[in-house]
């Protein structure tokens, strides 16, 4: 069914790759884009209360790299600053 | 400063690729995890009021792949079909 990681490498080295300047509209990423959160489920889906937020506001992860999954703890700096990318969180005000 | 997509996919490419089976920890992915999301923008941070979210629940996109981005699409199915990867949305739910 879902394409080996090796195959998806594979692929992704025989594309000509595009530099990731701040300036092109799209790039080539069809790699995994989680390392480690929950490998063992088919597909991780989180689900909050709103009101159970501690504080003003909750700070979710979108890159897949927080130990504090699925909440951010700034791991997507690294991230960007290791491959160009431009991920960041998602912030969930509450009312 | 950052490490070019060139250089980041030359380097995946040189890595043991390890398979991408459901049992293993951990799976390499060191390359661009958002294609096309405002690439213009050195971050895409996205903040939204929960009692702004239409309906009881609010879908959000973590795989950086939906048409509806911040919210979910259902793109993540396609990219988690092609790559082996297990990513979701979050799903907040109003109070």
């Amino acid at each position: 069914m879902a394409m080996s990681l090796r195959a998806s490498l594979a692929r992704v080295a025989a594309q000509p790759a595009r530099v990731g300047r701040r300036s092109v509209v799209s790039v080539q990423a069809t790699g995994v884009i989680n390392p480690s959160v929950k490998k063992d489920l088919d597909k991780v889906v989180d689900t909050i209360k709103a009101d159970e937020i501690e504080g003003k506001k909750g700070v979710f992860c979108r890159c897949w790299r927080s130990a504090k999954f699925p909440y951010c703890d700034g791991k997507h700096a690294a991230h960007n600053k290791e491959t160009g990318d431009n991920v960041g969180p998602l912030i969930i005000e509450k009312p």
